[in-house]
């Protein structure tokens, strides 16, 4: 295993001196490229939805000031790292300068997008071009520095680039939820029609075959229509996930009292902690994907359901995360047109 | 399994209305006892480790301008719910009134302390009477209402009071370590001289045996000390756990290499969780028990190792918690002088 003091870039740290690059206030893009290290052009940038929806929150929806703020946070730290939400989301670009020790890892003018968090990675942006509101996406003129830590994958041929770079974003989801839903099991998804919690419901219902059970948690009848090319065993269950009362009480009928055996939140609000505890039976496993989690809130709010159940915090970085959800889209025709028609 | 709607003590939120327990800002104690509630008479709280170090900091020290302002949080909110670290402790008490649908459950009179947080738990604090700033517990004069989701434990006869408390406060830490560590695994504990590192440190040399290694990382030399009962396959590793880089190499030298199977995070401080993830092999598990953890930093920073690493959110009602911490101070003699003389 390569060393943080090898790998995690920390020549890159501007303030405070010593810190690592996520606690780092700031990281310097510019500079000579070291000899570790990849240079990318960078096209666009995928914001993390729950980092997304806050700036836009914050701006009520104006566009305008909502991009002026992310270049101002990408000029002031030199990452994209929302310092409300403490994330930040993938990018992408063309390959275009390799440090000598990488020489020949990859040709230049490939293709990539980066699938670690944007809160890590030393960005520079010159020109901000356009925005893709519903994926989260700008389009930019820029530069990013990948350290070793930093891994990437090539953009597939066969998908449209901002379809593939909102896959990679939320890859990490598919290969969790293929290690913990067994075939047989209920899994139940809170906010299963955002594109995370659609990947997750699929790989779900595809993990637990159709002896199991998909409970699908959508917030409103609208949105349960982005399920609808889901197979029989997903159920939607129209509920605003942080009514913890009401939703225990929906899961408890749909499962006649049983509950579920893992519960992914892939939401992007704050709130959801206690709620997503109450889906999961004594003895089950709840996922928190949202980057919108609050640590103290599962690990004591969640002494109100009174059971023992594993909380487990959300992490993208599994092996073959990426190719395994770009094989899941590719597999599904009903998620892919989905995904395409956002 | 009991709903929420009955067991999570919803009638007595006051704002806002609808909320749960933990995210309503306050709680009301007063008002008569309902039905499937039980009062406490309580005599000391037992502060978070977390929570009484960032208000002491805040004070600087004056413990009397501590006491004030813990005293205008349970008056102003109902509950001793710091609204800086969001969490709370235990409190402990005689049971001075059941509910009628409990009527039975337990002698009134008896001394009892309770097994959920703090930030959950309706309290009325008459009198601050004392302070016993090691053990982070103040002598009161007050009352909580224990609604059905709030366990709690009968105080042993055979351990002082305020000793059996702070063990209570840290039980659910043993069962975790009991689950994670096998037999032969390498397990690191930071802040292993606190009181839930020392217990989990004595939990994990036993449970992975005396062919297990047991990496007790703690912050000096004298910190060192309060290790010197542990069993030899107890190794004292001396460094400040915020600084991953230095935290890595130490343990990458003390395990030649294949670093720990488990990490568990005991420490009270913003800022550890790269350096808990450093410590930890690809495939292991990290499991943070330290209420100051940052749920972002955990799921983004941690990219920064590229290893494939289960993070846990430590909780605490796990089966039989207090039975087993008990029973583990009381069998390990080294173990307890250490705890009784803090």
């Amino acid at each position: 295993m390569m060393r943080l003091s090898v790998s995690a870039g920390l020549s890159r740290v501007v303030y405070p001196a010593g810190a690592n690059p996520y606690d780092a206030y700031a990281l310097n893009p510019k500079g000579e490229l070291q000899a570790d290290e990849i240079r990318i052009d960078v096209t666009s940038i995928n914001l993390d939805s729950t980092s997304a929806n806050q700036l836009l929150e914050k701006h009520q929806g104006n566009e305008i000031h909502f991009l002026m703020e992310v270049r101002k946070i990408v000029a002031e730290r030199g990452k994209m790292h929302n310092p409300v939400t403490n994330s930040g989301g993938v990018l992408c670009g063309v390959v275009s300068k390799l440090g000598k020790n990488r020489n020949g890892e990859i040709p230049l003018g490939t293709r990539v997008a980066t699938l670690v968090s944007n809160t890590l990675v030393p960005l520079f942006v010159e020109k901000v071009l356009g925005f893709n509101r519903a994926q989260h996406q700008l389009e930019v003129q820029g530069f990013a520095v990948l350290p070793p830590f930093a891994k990437y994958a090539k953009l597939p041929g066969d998908l449209p680039e901002s379809l593939a770079l909102s896959i990679l974003d939320v890859c990490g989801v598919v290969p969790q939820v293929e290690r913990l839903s067994k075939p047989g099991s209920t899994v139940a998804i809170l906010g299963a029609s955002g594109k995370a919690g659609l990947i997750a419901t699929f790989a779900a219902a595809r993990a637990a075959g159709s002896s199991g059970r998909i409970l699908a948690i959508v917030p409103n009848e609208a949105q349960s229509r982005a399920l609808d090319a889901a197979p029989a065993h997903v159920i939607p269950i129209i509920c605003d996930a942080r009514d913890a009362v009401t939703l225990e009480n929906r899961v408890c009928e749909a499962t006649q009292g049983s509950y579920a055996d893992v519960v992914i939140d892939c939401t992007n609000c704050t709130g959801v902690e206690i709620g997503a505890a109450s889906c999961c039976r004594d003895g089950g496993t709840v996922y928190f994907f949202n980057m919108a989690t609050r640590f103290q809130a599962a690990a004591l709010g969640a002494e109100l359901v009174s059971r023992d159940i594993q909380y487990v915090i959300g992490y993208g970085l599994l092996p073959q995360a990426e190719e395994r959800a770009l094989a899941l889209v590719r597999s599904e025709p009903g998620l892919l047109s989905k995904l395409k028609s956002e």
